[in-house]
């Protein structure tokens, strides 16, 4: 069986593993004190364009969107995210349990615009009846797949300025996003972007580990403090720096992505060919193919993939996640066999 | 520099990270669904002499005590601990950030009795004024590198269920308790002690993680949800299930622990011919000796540990903690320089 | 100026003050131990035709939500409403902020289904990365003043039942729903269709006040807890226990729905006679006519009531509430200035 | 049988009521919008020496102290308070369960000192592996009947300014406060004295209802949600209005602590003479007599007060408490029934 499921199957990048055990009997202080951290801090804060911005390493996703935004928001304010974003439908109400209301704008292939955001605020909200939305939440890719442009992440921004929102961007899948033929946004762009940033680790590439930004230097005040409460500090945190360290040395996390995105690439041509539509288009590593229920049980003798959701009574919504380990014998090989189903 | 501050200085336990890079490219399903993680909950289950208990891996130590403690106590409901437990000293306040409180009793040496627990429970409770008390949590070594006896625990967990209170047992240096010389309580014993048990990873040679056993079943009820909710779900959970897996095969938890005490027995012996009392009187891991500031002062030259208080004008309590990574030639160089000091 | 913006513009029905300076200088029990308040209870079990059912009295209608859901769900489960539902438009986060999402189900004139329930539960929730939603949240009268059936609550009992659901229904507006003509469930047939009962004060004629009644008895174990820790708890409990007392003695909660009610229909019959549409049609104290803006400019010299929402270019729905304390006369006032203008 | 147990067994001040039973069927506007309520704003602002600082009414005291802390905090600070303070010992946990650990200083006489909270902060926290203390809670009189002088306030202030902390005053019994013979601060000094005040009602003769005043602008902003969202905020706002501007009116405030303190003197005064010692020594309207057993089961026969702990075997500490509603004559039959026991 081989497995298009998700970009988290595997194990980590060869060159991560490498580096932990070469760095394995060095000694150094805890809780992200040590050397490797604090020169990820250094050559992340280059590759973003900026200088001595608050890095934090976290351990995953989930956690890094609960410990974020309860550290931001006042008891009484709400964050504003897409419908299909994560912190709504895949974390268990996660951000509620911080004591925050998710506040949904409904949105197409799960983005949202800077008139949505303003036309939301103007409808919803008046007096102290209602939580008082203050952030804005998205990813890019988002949950499908999909890329925000830059004049669209502009759009929402100046929304924000102009209403006193802060924007905060989930990059779980960040590698796939800047290197995508589709992507108009550099590294070094979402500091006049975004306030915060999560640049992710976990489906990049990494073992486990996602990075914050805080490119607003106000809102990463006494940040460690939340860390640790919300449980998301590791004794041993530089396995976190060495990590992102080794991601950001030689343009890793770069290559990564566009290894990712090559076989996604590579993946949608051939059911292009085939003549299988998507459910939304995406030039990143997800791709929502809509198949038959008939290619389907073919297809899943021999590979597994995500069933997203019935279409009509013959197809189904699926899909496929490449990654840093994809194999391209895989793909080569899924594709005859997609050729002959 | 060679440190003694801490169990996690270094990385991880060989035989860890070479089972990582064993499996690294083999696909498996997230979120601990893996086949490593499942085969790792039948090998502790039976090491602990138990069938089918829930067992769940996390992250870290404040993260697992957080999750447990939320996930088991109802709204109005608070824990109990010794004034130096970890919860109520180190950990900023993560009991409290999910709703509850932690209720003190002062300790001796770190360690609290049956009969001290049930003198609380007079003294402190009678109506919907006051929290009410439902769980007592207690760690194994405790904070001062102290062990409870068999009795001890009996007596405590007497009063518990008398009282109708749940035992939950931090055992974030269990492989050192399990093997120390003053021990009398084997792991297979724990299922008749305490309601649910935490075996700790990340100080007993793990790169991370902690493992949560309930033997009480209705505690365990939907624990996966608690889990996700507070954003202590690894992605990749196998990471998480491979290391427990390989730190219960070939008995290599007891060996680390026995070698870790073995490291330390050496180091207190050394002290203690040089003549220097200690605070208290440890058996495991940790060492707290009472050193005069010149002393210190010499020591830190080569050495680090760690500054736990000021004891008088001319003396500080220091702690030293060895490891699986405590190498003797290390020991020995230090006690000759102790010796020459 | 005459109000008619909502059913809290007064003071309280004047049986209740009288009968609290009646009492005024007794001494009594505080925080609901009272004689009163203990009495009340009774009376309100016996009208309910239910025995030794706990009731417990809160002082408003979003403390009364936030204590009861709080108090019942787990840190991961959910309670579902009606996107209308007051939980989920005007208390301000108040369950998210005790750690709970608020999951929605699209509703027709605020009202929810048993199928609805049946759909949202299948199509959304399957694991633990999701909340485990474990209560219905439903008010009668809802928030636009539509009641629901007895058939209609059956359906939904019926469905938590069977998924294992609490239902919980807000009353607010009881005293209305009651009373109604369109009403067919009697008050003590509640305790078949829900587990657990809110029956409306503070807009239904008392100062301010809300009964809660558990005829699920598990679920109000420990309840004063819940009280006093969310700050719930009156020192002076018999202001509200003699409050419910005098409600529901000689049938004055009824009175008073009943009163309101008679004023609704009459006020609803003058807009129809004028060929005014309503955005929904309500047998209660609440009524939502559509207006002009001409018209509304016209009225709104001498009356006030609220705005609810802009229709189009030329039209708004408002809103209009009767009470106990509306005055027939005033009623005729304004029909006669809608009829001239 | 004649109750001397609380400051709450009674109704409310007679001229409070008529107030209420005055404007009963006036119209006004909800949530503390009405006429009543902004006036009471201006002339308490006007008896503390400000203009136009943030006042708001809630309706009791677990309520106000956790509405008040929780609004101020950030999610990783905690408050600082007297181990017999209020918020640690008869609020079944209600700041905890907002997120928020209560650090305690063990006190003399339930009052804590500027020296005392200098000492805590320096040995108790320095990273984030703590929690953050950025308030300090004191009340006035304390839960002992104790004053602050004035002094020992600036002392504490002093310290709190230094550490950039945030000072706020429990004034539920403060009318017993300020007209106390042993009192130095008067009403209009407490601006510069602490950030935050809270002017009890409940316990100062009026129905309910407390009054919080914030001298310190910033924490005051948007207070109104948090009112709203702890479920604090009620819909017939001008009922606390109402009260509040009848206490502060032609010096009822100040009446009723007078009367409350020269009952509990004229109780003292009876205790002495009879040569019974005290728990504490206090001049305010609470007293903590020391009696044998065998005289609290005689006096017990007519009269209730609270007992509050054992001493020895013989003796126990109780407490009585007078109040705008204690009778002269009773205090007088008591003293004599005292005399013959």
């Amino acid at each position: 069986m081989i497995s298009f499921k998700n970009d988290y199957s595997e194990g980590a990048h060869p060159k991560i593993l490498e580096k932990l055990i070469e760095i394995n009997m060095i000694q150094s202080e805890g809780y992200g004190y040590d050397e490797f951290t604090q020169k990820a801090y250094e050559v992340i804060n280059e590759k973003l364009g900026v200088r001595n911005k608050k890095i934090r390493f976290l351990v995953g996703g989930t956690q890094t969107n609960l410990v974020v935004i309860s550290h931001i928001l006042k008891p009484y304010e709400s964050v504003i995210s897409a419908d299909e974003g994560h912190i709504n439908t895949h974390e268990t109400g996660a951000i509620e349990a911080t004591g925050h209301k998710v506040e949904v704008i409904v949105s197409k292939n799960g983005k949202i615009t800077g008139k949505q955001i303003e036309k939301f605020l103007e409808e919803n909200h008046d007096s102290e009846h209602n939580v008082f939305p203050k952030m804005v939440y998205i990813s890019n890719p988002n949950e499908l797949g999909v890329l925000y442009k830059k004049e669209e992440l502009k759009n929402i921004k100046k929304v924000c300025e102009e209403k006193g929102l802060y924007l905060y961007l989930d990059g779980a899948r960040l590698a796939s996003a800047v290197t995508s033929k589709e992507n108009d946004i550099k590294l070094n762009e979402y500091k006049d972007l975004v306030d915060v940033l999560y640049i992710g680790g976990t489906k990049c590439g990494a073992l486990f580990g996602e990075s914050i930004v805080f490119f607003n230097d106000f809102l990463g005040e006494r940040f460690e403090y939340s860390i640790k409460q919300k449980g998301a500090l590791l004794a041993k945190g530089r396995v976190l720096g060495i990590q992102f360290l080794e991601l950001f040395k030689d343009d890793l996390y770069f290559k990564i992505g566009e290894h990712s995105n090559r076989m996604a690439k590579k993946l949608k041509e051939g059911f292009i060919r085939k003549g299988i539509d998507f459910f939304v288009d995406t030039e990143t590593n997800q791709l929502f193919p809509i198949l038959t229920n008939k290619l389907i049980e073919k297809l899943e003798k021999r590979y597994s993939f995500l069933d997203v959701k019935k279409l009509d009574e013959n197809r189904r919504v699926v899909r496929f996640v490449t990654s840093w380990a994809t194999k391209e014998e895989n793909i080569d090989m899924f594709l005859e066999d997609l050729n002959r189903a």
